[in-house]
């Protein structure tokens, strides 16, 4: 079968860090492949190699380097997109394109939390999907979709807290160190960080004790039932380049043994069949025994940037349990996470013309 | 008056990183001269300037720089004797030595929890100085004494919990982010933590958990009565050089508003004779309203290291209170205590043949 | 006499990174005193703790805290003018506010390169300061008065030649690893300098290869006459906060001994005044015995950051002499070395109304 | 063809930091097998995974995490040994197992000067190879042999260097800012480095000053004639995790255009059959454009560590070009040329019973 099997899709916000992000990983993906790249009216019109300060290794791709970039209140012909724009500018795009037909996966938090947009991490709660048959419903769409994923701070909570809702989860606690990726690119000053810790990062806590939440939540008849626990956030900004690091401390209406969640993690694989979606990891979640890991530098590349690390799992005579996480902040976090939501789009039907077998049906 | 007024102090350990940090705060100081240095068999013999690889700004005092390294097992002159000893050294010297006669304020580990060694603080538990009557008479000591400081990641803690004490705590939850400085030297490899965090100190929490309830117990008969709440530590070591930060949660028994909790942070100045002592702060406490401080690199230094910041105080859905703290470890939280320490010693007679006012009597 | 005889003067660009080490500078200064604070459109209007994001250690001294920030447009009554704005909004308040009767001491680089503004130092040519009167008499100036100190990274290189012009100075090579502050605030992002070092600082080696010819020329008649050398610069920005290090090459006409050029460095002074003023540190330049030194974060602060420290000379089989310099980049690469030339100014007679004896006379 | 066509290699110094790049870089090694570990005293009889504190990303591969470390002094079965000892712990064992038959592939610097023991670095010199034959020769070797590759700095420079030997290179002077990972584990403490440069690494300069020019010579009868060129060394370290930037400096006899040099570089490949082996990069090196690269963190991963990423060619007015270099210090500077080295002498028949095709013969 020749190359134009694979999906055309676009990148909103493709010169920012998490839109570089996104080109990085769909290099050689097998299903979908980068045809329109989109950005900011400083951007569009010159070719994206020119118009992006590549800030992740190397350059950009070779496929995508000579991509023209395309001015953001254009009509675009891929049928996926993937936004990585921020907050301020993905008003109106994102409701515009998904109005207009477009499956749209998108990072930013604009719309987020509205009733009906399912806040996607496909191992923890790919029957949120059938959000979208509500969302296309009430809003006229048909072949369009809306789908978001979370707060990059929230992967490594929910990610170790999904195989332990079966203890009933009540109280969670996060105490964070966050790299600098996460403040996008030009983001955190140098000046601000190099030997230093910054105890604030504005907006982030708000996020992670309600997005948890929903996330965590269950699909009940046409609405997400959040997760009735309540969530403590502390956010701050470490001196590392990529992966958010989680004090994590949780009590649980069961007193299961330490071994026994060890397991639940070491086994979590979510639903078919987002483990054998491209992009999901082996093991989406895997517990580390050294007593001094997970590590951003050291752990935050497992699984390619999808798995999630725990370690240090101990009781605390406050909550009954702590331990510490790590994910990948814009791989897992932000640009990873999108994709894999797509893939679970593109392989349950929802993206019009596309078939995973025979692919472009 | 003359110089030689000044009371002649000995230094154990003194060319290791806290030690340094010991000769460099007493560089002028009002009542104390270094007198003598005192290194493992390494060190002893050589100047001081060759056996120490100094590691703080510049190089060591020229006063201190051409003075002979004296070895451990040695006899010496200094009525007052500064322990910068790792905890496995300080065995049998601190001990030793105080059976002497001398009076030795430590920062080792060590004899820290012994029944009849305070854990001095002077701003929050200078009452516990009476304790030294109870060793003294215990052990047959007439002018020897040994008073401990604590771990140094306790200092942000029991600072900003011991204004609150009047409230009642109940509950203390303390998630730290660790200066690299609080290792020693060499201390931790630059391969370990350069854009990374480590979550893992060994040690240190169980330190954390106990210290902290000793040293705001309170002196009852012959014995320090701990504080009866529970602790849960988790520590984090950061790419920090000095400074140690804490996120700390708290339940109070009252629930008094939050500026009425500032105010007693802004307000809390310690038991006279405490706010005269040479090396005390203006302010043991300074509460910074920006929402992004304290930082270890920008507030360490505060009140010349010895002031303890606070910040970003609000309300907890778990526990009540939340809010970040920094104390400087190698100073307050350490060798700047330890003379703190010292001082109060000085200022209520408890070293032979030194009273403040014409200072050696 | 009064408080009131400090001389006030106003700073321009108070807001920034440079403006902010002014301040901080200036504070408990013997004869001047901040009475201006002026920014761009942005914080004028608003006062000084809250238009300014301070980026120093704690926060700005409380007598300019409350000052009211003025706009860059207006008109100022301090005679003494200091200028922290960057190239492109110096032009034309500098020159308009010299042409008004101030005397405006700028770090800019805007104005540098003039045939009549003296690039000053004061320890290396304080008689370029005459060149005063030849831009007085040019411009029909009488008060006003226009010195410009050099870009930060020149600092540690013209101070280690100065004391070797004796020698021939003949060729001149830099390679720089530049302080992170060198670039403002906000400056370098985080993202492109933690674990990195970026080989580039757009417009840099043009001032090394050019200002430090004039710096270290003769004032011959009305004009500076540059040194007749040749000098080769690469700039390399590192991840330090603070402190420019240099690894200098230089062929000298002669060949004097390592130690001969060694005890030069020692022995330099300057001329008088210049030892006497109040920011002049007591060795404008120190060398360094230790094999790794000079290193930024331990000699940054040598001479209250205006002492350039030198180390590890050795002859280099290419150029005859090779070693390593460093000078602190916004204290005597920049703020500290503006108010240094105005106190060069001031003790000379060139701020009108004011003389050093009796300071407002 | 089964599995067993892999060579069985084994790995001296397996535990260290060099040790764990070979272990890492050999996982999935088309042509050799680790088969065997080899540690001191305090690792052997332990597994790998417990002896060795691992400290690149994840852990060791499943295949060498079971081994049993064995001791340095016994004998060992791998016909190819590949050495990441410390120059001390190198003497006698690399030179005892080479008598012993065993080709032996060392990173030590121990005997790396040696007239018969060729500095191995397959696209630059690969003629140095016959230097086996003469030692075998001289020392009545049969199947044992030992070649050497050179320091990590001298990488860069060499591989920058040698593809403008045709334009005779007179002077070259390098200016080093390397990265931490050079020092091994665990090697440089953070305290000495972060926020920090150091600018002295002992016995750097004379290894790049010496090693440079016998790695760029030419094998002439039995012996290396040494490339008659003079070379000035400045070495710093800086808080970088890996990749060591240099600023170069070189004279040439002829005056070639500056695009004539790029393309001498984009072309350049080495000799047959050096671009085929499996270790071989697509490119030894790499002209980067932009004018801010090469950067340690964003260009030393280029070729999986391989590539030589040079940047900046500009005329200098001292020595005529002046340019940036950057090589992965570990990899293409330690581990990845040793194993470059050993698929060289594979593919030339210089390892007993191995041949290329058909694999173990």
């Amino acid at each position: 079968m020749s190359m134009s099997v694979k999906l055309p899709v676009a990148i909103l916000g493709a010169t920012g860090a998490v839109g570089q992000r996104f080109i990085q990983l769909l290099q050689d993906h097998p299903w979908f492949e980068v045809a329109e790249v989109i950005g900011s009216e400083r951007s569009s019109g010159r070719a994206y190699a020119d118009a992006a300060h590549w800030i992740l290794d190397g350059g950009p791709p070779d496929a995508v380097a000579g991509l023209n970039v395309k001015p953001l209140d254009g009509d675009f012909t891929s049928p996926l997109i993937f936004s990585a724009l921020p907050k301020e500018a993905a008003d109106p795009h994102e409701m515009r394109l998904a109005a207009a037909g477009h499956v749209v996966a998108t990072n930013a938090s604009l719309n987020r939390m509205l009733d009906d947009v399912p806040l996607l991490l496909p191992e923890i709660n790919a029957s949120h999907l059938a959000l979208v048959d509500v969302q296309r419903a009430a809003r006229g769409w048909t072949t369009g979709a809306l789908v978001a994923n979370s707060n990059c701070t929230i992967m490594p909570v929910v990610m170790s807290l999904a195989p332990l809702l079966q203890y009933g989860v009540e109280k969670i606690q996060v105490i964070s160190a966050q790299a600098i990726s996460g403040a996008g690119y030009p983001g955190v000053p140098s000046l601000d960080i190099i030997d230093n810790m910054v105890p604030y990062i504005g907006g982030e806590e708000e996020k992670l004790e309600t997005e948890s939440l929903k996330m965590l939540g269950t699909l009940s008849g046409d609405a997400i039932q959040w997760l009735d626990a309540v969530v403590s956030a502390s956010c701050n900004r470490a001196p590392v380049i990529d992966g958010h690091l989680v004090n994590v401390s949780v009590s649980l209406r069961e007193k299961p043994a330490l071994d026994e969640i060890i397991r639940a993690w070491d086994n979590f694989r979510g639903p078919d069949p987002v483990p054998s979606l491209p992009s999901a990891p082996k093991q989406p979640v895997q517990y580390l025994t050294q007593q001094d890991r997970p590590q951003p530098r050291r752990d935050r590349a497992a699984g390619k940037g999808m798995t999630t690390s725990i370690g240090r799992l101990r009781e605390c005579p406050i909550f009954g349990y702590k331990f510490v996480a790590l994910s990948h902040n814009t791989i897992r976090g932000a640009a990873g996470c999108s994709i894999l939501n797509a893939e679970l789009m593109a392989a349950n039907g929802y993206i019009n013309g596309f078939s995973v077998n025979g692919q472009l049906s």
